[in-house]
Order: C-alpha cells, then sequence, then structure tokens
C-alpha cells in the first residue's frame, strides 16, 4: 500500500526508521534494559524542552497532558486566565471549569495572536491569576503567540504560566527555562514524528510546590507520583513501552540534527509555502507573517470552490491529507502541515498537486507560478 | 534479534501479524477510513466485555481506566469498599482517597480470593456504599475472586459494582451484563496481545447516570465527552491511532477463535502448569487451584535459591521473561504469565528450560517429571 502524505497539523508522516522501532516486541518496563532507554529519553527530552527541569512521559493524547497542568494544582474557586485564539487554547477553559475553577478569558480575532499590551492592561486591572493558560502555536488555525513578549509579563504578574507546545515544540523555539515558563505541555504525533499516544510534561520547581497544596489531584497524571517513579528513571504505571522505543530514536535523530536546525528548517519552509499560496492568489486565515506559526497554514479557497472538494480530490488523485478547519471553519478553510518530517520535495509535490487542482476546478493563475515561487523561497 | 519468551502478566507476547498492523503508516484520526475501523473495534469490545454497554477506548495505561472509573462518579465523602487482595486491588484505595472518599476496606492474606460470606457480614453491618471495587484476578498473586459470588451481593446492596478486569478479560469468563457489573476495566498489553498504551472501560447505564451528579468529573477521562463522540463512532480527543490498527485485528483473532475457547486455553494451561510445578516440589502462591486465575502462576523458588537468580538465568541462557514478585515479595516470588498469546510449546519450553535452571542450582527433583507431567495434564 502506497503511503499517503501527512501534510497534517497531526498525526504527521512517521519516518520508517521510527515505524520499525515501534513494531519490535515488547520490553518488560521494569526490566533494566528498558530503564536504560527511559533514562535516555528523559535526558534527551531536556534538551528538546531546553530545560533543566524534570519532563514526564504520560500515556495519553495531548489533551491529557493538559489535563495534567491543570488538574494538579487547581482547586475549586481558584482564578485562572485563558488566553483564547482558537478552538485549543479554549480547551483550557473548559478543563479549567470542569474543575470548579473561576475563568476570565482574553480571546483575539481567528487568524491573530495575543496582543501583549491588552495583557498587560488586563492583568493592571485584574491580577492575581493562579494560572494563566496559553497556546504557543493555535492549531486550528496556524497563528502563533509570541512568548518571548507574552512570558515576562506572565510571570511578573505571579501567576504560573501555562504553555500548550503540542504543534510548536520541535517547530518553533520554546525555550522554557529562559523564559522562565512554568509548565509545558507536549504531544507524540507532531514534531516528535510518532504516532499519537504520548505525551509530555515538563515542570518547574514552583509549579510542584503549587501542586503541592492541591486537595484533590489527579491520580493518574500525579506530579508528585512521576517525580518519585523519574528518581529511579521509572514510571509510576505501565508506560507505552512501544511508542517509547520510538521516541528514543525521533529524539537521537533530533539532537543529531540539533534543535535549532529544525526550527529553521519549519519557518523556512512555512514562510515558502505562504509565498507560493500568496503567489497563486489565496487568501491565509493569519494575513501577518508576524502571527504564524510554523506548524500549520491554514488558508481560504477561492470563491466557487468548496474546501471539501478540495481536500477530496488532493486525497483521491494525489494522496495527499489536509485537515479541515474545526468549528465555524469547517469547510471553510483548508489547514497545511509542514510540521515534523515533510520535506522540502513534499511541498513541492503539494503545491504542484494544489496547483493541478485548482485548474481543474476551473479557478484562474499563471500556470506554475505557485512552485516557482516556493522553490525560489526554498533556495 | 531473537525475540525474548514474554510469560509476564504483561507485557505479554505480541504476535507479528499484530506488530505488523502498529507499524503502518498513521490515519488521520478523524478521517473516515478510521471511523471504519472504531466502528468495527467499538462492536467487537461488546463482545469481548460480554456487553451491551458503551466501550470507551481510552489512550492509558490500565491505571487510567481505573481512574477514569472513580474520577467520574466519585464525590468528596463518598463511601467507597474496596476488596483489597494485593498490591494491584489496593490501587482503587489509593484512588479513591485521592479524591477525598471516606473508604473502608475488606482484605485477605495474600494468595487468597474474598469470601463472599465476609462480605455480606460486612454489608450487613456497614452498608451502604457508592462504590465497591473488586479486582477480578490479582496479578500481584494470581488469585481470582469468584465474580458469580461477590458481584450478586454487591449488586442486591445497591452499590455500583465496579471489577478490575485488567488481567482477566480474555482470559476469564467476566460477563458483565449477566453479573449486573456496572464497570469493567481492562487493558490492551494483557489478553488483548498488545503491546502496551489502550485502556478500556465498559459502563451501565446506572453508572453514567451517577456520572452525571459527579461535582467535578475527570475531563480527560470523561464519560459524557466520550458517549457523545462515540455516536458518531468517534473519540473525544486525539485517539492511538496505531494501537487501535492492531486491536482491530487482535479482536478479529479473538471473535474468530471464540471467547469461550480462549477462556477454556488459559485454563488448561494454568492449571497444566500447576502441575507441573507441583511435580516439581514446588509450593503455589495461591495453594488451592480453586482461588486461582487463569493468566498468572506465583511459586515460591526452593529453599537456599534466590528467586532473581533463577530469573536471570532463565533469562539470559533460555530468553524467557518471568516476573518478580512485589512489594513484600520481592524476590521472594518468581510470577509467571499464561496470559495472551502464549502457546503449549511455549509451556513446555519453560517447564524443561525451569527443570535445567533447578538442576543446575542444585535443586533435587525426579528427572523430566515436571515436563512429563506438563505434557500429560495438556493432552
Amino acid at each position: 500500500m502506497k503511503k499517503n502524505l501527512l501534510m497534517m497539523p497531526g498525526p504527521t508522516p512517521v519516518p520508517n526508521f521510527l515505524l520499525k522501532e515501534i513494531a519490535k516486541n515488547p520490553l518488560p518496563h521494569r526490566s533494566t534494559e528498558f530503564i536504560v532507554i527511559l533514562k535516555k529519553v528523559h535526558e534527551d527530552l531536556k534538551y528538546v524542552f531546553q530545560t533543566q527541569n524534570d519532563v514526564f512521559i504520560y500515556v495519553s493524547s495531548g489533551t491529557g497532558a493538559m489535563c495534567a497542568a491543570l488538574e494538579n494544582i487547581l482547586n475549586p474557586k481558584d482564578r485562572v486566565l485563558c488566553l483564547v485564539m482558537g478552538s485549543f487554547s479554549q480547551r483550557w477553559v473548559d478543563i479549567a471549569k470542569m474543575r470548579g475553577a473561576q475563568v476570565d478569558i482574553i480571546s483575539c480575532p481567528l487568524g491573530k495572536s495575543i496582543n501583549p499590551a491588552v495583557l498587560q492592561e488586563h492583568l493592571n486591572k485584574n491580577a492575581p491569576y493562579k494560572i494563566i493558560t496559553l497556546t504557543h502555536n493555535e492549531t486550528s488555525t496556524g497563528a502563533a503567540n509570541n512568548l518571548q513578549a507574552l512570558c515576562p509579563i506572565i510571570k511578573e504578574s505571579g501567576a504560573l504560566c501555562v504553555v500548550d507546545g503540542i504543534s510548536s515544540i520541535c517547530a518553533m523555539p520554546c525555550k522554557m527555562d529562559e523564559l522562565g515558563i512554568d509548565i509545558v505541555i507536549s504531544g507524540s504525533q507532531k514534531g516528535f514524528m510518532l504516532p499519537t499516544g504520548l505525551s509530555f510534561l515538563a515542570l518547574s520547581q514552583k509549579a510542584f510546590q503549587m501542586h503541592q497544596k492541591c486537595i484533590y489531584p489527579s491520580f493518574y497524571f500525579n506530579f508528585s507520583l512521576y517525580k518519585d517513579a523519574l528518581k529511579k528513571y521509572s514510571t509510576p504505571f505501565t508506560p507505552s513501552t512501544n511508542l517509547i522505543f520510538g521516541l528514543h530514536y525521533a529524539l537521537q535523530f533530533i539532537k543529531q540534527k540539533k534543535l535549532e536546525t529544525l526550527h529553521i528548517e519549519h519557518k523556512e519552509r512555512t514562510l515558502a509555502l505562504r509565498k507560493s499560496l500568496r503567489a497563486l492568489g489565496l487568501d491565509l486565515v493569519v494575513p501577518d507573517d508576524e502571527d504564524t506559526g510554523y506548524a500549520v497554514t491554514a488558508v481560504f479557497p477561492p470563491k466557487n470552490i468548496q474546501a471539501n472538494i478540495l481536500r477530496e480530490i488532493l486525497k483521491n488523485k494525489y494522496g495527499i491529507l489536509i485537515a479541515d478547519g474545526q468549528k465555524e471553519l469547517k469547510n471553510k478553510i483548508i489547514r497545511i502541515g509542514t510540521l515534523g518530517y515533510i520535506r522540502n520535495k513534499d511541498l513541492i509535490f503539494f503545491i504542484q498537486a494544489l496547483e493541478d487542482t485548482l485548474h481543474q476546478l476551473g479557478y484562474k493563475f499563471k500556470s506554475n507560478i505557485g512552485v516557482k515561487t516556493l522553490k525560489k523561497a526554498l533556495g
């Protein structure tokens, strides 16, 4: 069976050298051999999260790690501020509310990112909060927050700074320690080039201390149980051995390539794609390059062309899978992933296929202009 | 690399035809193709859990499903009764306490199972409870509870009956609907023949109604969100696509083989193993065949032989992995799994290797008596 090309915000392509690892016979999770792997993996995760803090590995989706962040710390009536710019940053609100927290929201229009001045002004009037959540890269639109501007403001307010890095870690710089972030979470099926099933959570000493005052913390995601187990490079509950076999090699690949190189590649690929889409006369959901992340690009189809028809043709004729919009953007936009193991040749293949498809659907543009612009931008 | 033989209570051997599925390129989890698989898998899980109730699939270890059961229902101060016969049934106590519940315990000596008359007497004095938890097969000792005797007593008391079937589902009969059980949970790395990473939870209408009165339910494991998504054969959060590829075929294998046949095979294998170990003059942790489950057999090594040395030789010389004891039984017993994809020839190979090892360590027994007894018992 020919492999489809996953140009999605997730799942992203899993290279064959990682699929091979995942298909190994399981090791007993308490064996010396597996503990050696867990030790290595935990050390390498610190590099990827740019931190000296502990990084926990959960068997869960990314949402599990979001729950871990809040359900280990929040008590009912605690005040939380959520910076919302799309459906994934909205999830912080839902989790905090289910926990009985009092939630305030700062939101911005879809496709924009949070204005640091607005945050500062809001805090001047409404601080203190126990926790402020933000999403580094909002996968539903492709807009990214400016961590360098926002995190110091949050830190200054005394609140715990909790960042969703699910689709940004590996793709975009998120220097946890340098920016003073208290919790960063991510998931395996994004920049880590693995299937879904693992999530990661890095936490500061301050976050751990706040956890110790949580009255009814989560048991499954419990920070104390994880911290204790990690002292012996173990996990409190059964880990997902086979995905960790894959993670082991994914992290070696990332280290060899260097994180900075990966970030630059993601940035160059995304900016080149955006140039190419503009050259085709298409409107981007995130109009300003200043607001964009480097993992996913959302774009409106031309007038009179339905997003779903575009996606269908790309899938059936070219084996390229891109994502639909979510909620109010369903069937209104397409979302193109440049996240993880996507190579320049994949991007060129995609733009060629997109040009063919748009042409077939009767959209007028200067022939080959997308591919030409892309190739030039990629250098 | 030669595959080790995993004769553990988990992870259990993953047959190559399932490893192959897991190593496929991921599918987008919201694609039509994946929804077709999820639909099939959810239908087949009802067969395995012997229920018409919904069965949820979580991305978590088995402990996650235990948390799901309690953290969706319990409010602080709720009364819970836990039937404890080893370290895994103790985990229900820990989860309920972390949730602020008032927990009572009925315990029995290691290697024994809960006496229904003791439960009845306790309930006469102390009922009502909101939830009563029990472990079908206690993996730390190999003892199993008699569900047919215990569940009706629990049901009669009005409490929600919550059963840990992590190591029993697929190996031992656990007829959810017939026994009136409200929640049954299990995990992928046991009778389902898969790597770790998925857990399952089947729940009755009564359990769901109780969940609706939970003040601060779990978000990640939330019954309402899962029930809503299941109406469209979907999941509220990203599922573990690649393990579900494996689950899809594991369930087909189980259906073709028939659940009853699998139960008989597990029973015959375990009883044959027990006969063989007795013939070698070894003492079983669960002395009475009436108390044993059919997934794992715990046995004391002969005097003057350390459990760990026995395990080391079996591993290094024969590639057979068996488990250590836990907590107070650490290095005091060995635990031999007959769970999942273990065949008669694996069992014979194990007893041959055990005989050789015991002989090498100076233990005296009638040569070949273990293998001879085993082969005769297997028929």
